[in-house]
């Protein structure tokens, strides 16, 4: 309807679809890749278990944040460097690359010291100062869609990263505002044929925030899926019970392992590897 | 989250799920219904050779409008009784049941005397008086959420048929109304998971009226069988380049046959049949 | 951005400015009409006891509702003819012409014997059935604004009124559906001035079912005749903490009294009368 | 019906009105205070004339843009210290003190040796860095609200800014994103009365960015007023026709000098100053 922007990310690439590298990991490839782990590093028992659990059951990538952006002050922040230390010995003994979120561009170097993948949240991302920084380092970037923001102005934020030299760039999908209340917020399902058909970047799923309730993420991360989106961001905990933040959204790691047995069979029916 | 609504939908039936029954079609059961066929009945040989060919290719319900609600008073209103004719000609050849849009209560004694099930579309969901009239009949109702209702409204709405003594209700998403411009509207695939949770009347997904756009319909179909909805709403066409209402988001027959072949893996890996 | 739609009401009249006329009041010329009383007939003292109430403090036009859209079937819907003959009654003794909303097109000829205004409600905005049948009659119409309609949509259900032969349309900006929980909908400030851009009819402003609050009410009021509305319609209630429907947003007579003192202030300042 | 949460700015401050500072200009107080100016700074003669002239029209503080939050990195981006030395030679030379916009917490030490107020954008309302970055330094802070932010939100990002101990804060109602498309965004005038009980800062509002036309922005400055608001932002610039940012948008000076004198009339009639 309105594609009147020309994005970086729809140039075609040479050998047709766009491969972002996080380590080994590929997405965009025929391989479906799962990254999950706890909103917030919190405890270091809880993260390895976490992870290990995560592993075992398919997961290709380790979630946890370090640095948080909250809407009050007096919400948790996050453990910092910590976080970030432990998350690097969860790596070690899982044997899965990391992805954790950057809030402040002068932290970069210090989480690049950590990190295999940098995320940039919901709340920042016409935060062009960031999407520059992270636009002139070598790492992969997780760019989620703000809940507010056009699929346009998203692909408009990618072009911030791009043209800094870094393409090696996953859409993010993870719920937008709307009027509805019995869920945290909405997941735009449509966004992923549409990113399919404006941009060569590869496009993944956050069922988490957008549920806002750990009962609904089976069904709608199948949905991701099914969809075609080329992988899952879950917030996943052996513990989401006594999680500070975002628990009430975050699947077990029992419910993980029933959710990747179910998107095997989809992924199957879609053609698609998990 | 704001469940404090106690709707009629939300009594256990007897025996678990609810089944509605569009003559011997049944919602709601193991098998997956697709309805399909033109938004609007414009033509006698397009009307034939289009139930024709969604029968063929595994269709169970022939949709078609004959009165409709359209935004400007110019645009075209559909053929009233004319298409009425042309429908029941369509389900003689065709062996299925159709369902048909009311807009005005005072038409339900000529509109009961053709339909197998009568649609309340998304503008009428808050027609309260054709709600109650809907209310009284014996015909099965395919109930499209408003498109900025909540889902609590929605069910309310369903309420006012239920209460009415009419429990042979299909709810219906169609997408919402936000701010993203790329899409007609947003499907919100979580209200699949929400309704199941909360209601046990069938709940079906219209995947064209949100998409807007025909290219986006086969990809949301599939996610939303993924994400459990009984059934689907699909507006095909052998000629929608000609069609004067939504032509642009119609699927051609071919794409049609395209859409169930995919339909028929994804059902399997949920489970259900096609 | 979007005018695109030549819509009926764009026609310039002869004589500049539309007039809409109640009986003996006329909306659309300088002098602000001011339409107060309950949401509800509930009860006949407390309707005349109203009545007189705002007439005294400079209502020009009483309203009251008799037959209700309402969210759930168990909410009152209003006491029908019994509520219209109350109504009567209540001009009779107050002097003030009466508007109240018509929900089912086959009440017309009911209505017709008492209103001198007929109402469509937001929820049927896009009830096409209503508006050709409105179109019809020779009863002035205030046309609600659908809360998740755009202006457009808008100015089109008045061409179905305007298209049928009744000029006689006042438009009643009534608050929008956004994501803000703070109020019960999002009043559309805006819309006054895009509309006197876009056509002659008169528009007004409902303060009460945007704010869902009495204590916000005269703020906005004043802010809508600020920005050029050439009315209000004003939820009054001589007892609004017994109401039944909406008593939460119903201001005082007292406070009814106050907020006319401060709108003569604005009218007055903005070169308008009240 | 949501005010769950405890806001540091729900406090009541000693002396009733909390007062901010800009130089010796005081917003919340009786005075209705207009800061207005070119959205960005482009060119010297543009600017230093535009000062002067708004300063003779009544304005009380310049604005003008120098880091810039473009939706595409290939809009332009801002000049820098560039503009900042420009608009502290305005300042210099009309006395008006400078508001204009931080996107960088780095920043923080170059434009405090220009700016007398700091502007933190609608896209930076989340970003929290930038929020405790302005909260320890000593500069007043106008605060905008984030398009899709609702008024919690908005209070709970001023909250970062008081926790920190800069109690010098202004509130800016910009507009909301919805789902309307003849106006840029949709004015969220209940947010003035809604702030004003909640809170004791000071409210301005920019009427510009919200109504995306310049023809729209006199009528709705009234509104804000007359709704309460302290104060308003607007665009002027003395060549609108020719500015590379918002020139759709912005007001002439010729525009400016006739909406004070409006403003005046209805700063009077809500016993304001202008």
């Amino acid at each position: 309807m309105n594609n009147v922007v020309k994005h970086s990310s729809s140039l075609k690439s040479k050998n047709g679809q766009h491969i972002v590298r996080i380590r080994d990991v590929e997405v965009g490839a025929k391989r479906i890749v799962i990254m999950a782990g706890p909103c917030t590093v919190e405890d270091r028992e809880n993260l390895l278990m976490t992870a290990i659990s995560v592993r075992e059951a398919g997961a290709l990538v380790l979630r946890g944040g370090a640095y948080k952006t909250r809407t009050s002050p007096r919400s948790f922040q996050g453990l910092g460097e910590t976080a970030l230390r432990l998350l690097a010995e969860a790596r070690e003994q899982s044997g899965l690359p990391i992805v954790t979120e950057i809030t402040d561009h002068t932290d970069l170097p210090l989480i690049a010291k950590y990190a295999d993948m940098l995320q940039i949240g919901s709340r920042n991302m016409q935060n062009t100062v960031l999407l520059k920084a992270v636009g002139r380092c070598r790492l992969p970037v997780l760019l989620k869609r703000g809940f507010s923001n056009t699929i346009d102005e998203w692909l408009s934020a990618a072009d911030y990263i791009l043209d800094g030299g870094n393409d090696q760039v996953v859409l993010c999908e993870r719920g937008i505002r709307t009027f509805e209340t019995s869920t945290r917020f909405s997941l735009d399902i449509l966004s992923v044929p549409v990113v399919k058909r404006k941009s060569r970047l590869p496009i993944i799923v956050d069922p988490s925030h957008a549920a806002g309730n750990r009962d609904l993420v089976i069904a709608v991360s199948r949905a991701a899926i099914a969809a075609g989106a080329d992988g899952l961001l879950v917030e996943v905990n052996c513990n989401p019970y006594e999680a500070k933040v975002d628990g009430k959204q975050t699947i077990t790691t029992e419910q993980f392992s029933d959710l990747m047995r179910q998107l095997k069979a989809i992924a199957c029916s879609v053609k698609r590897e998990l």
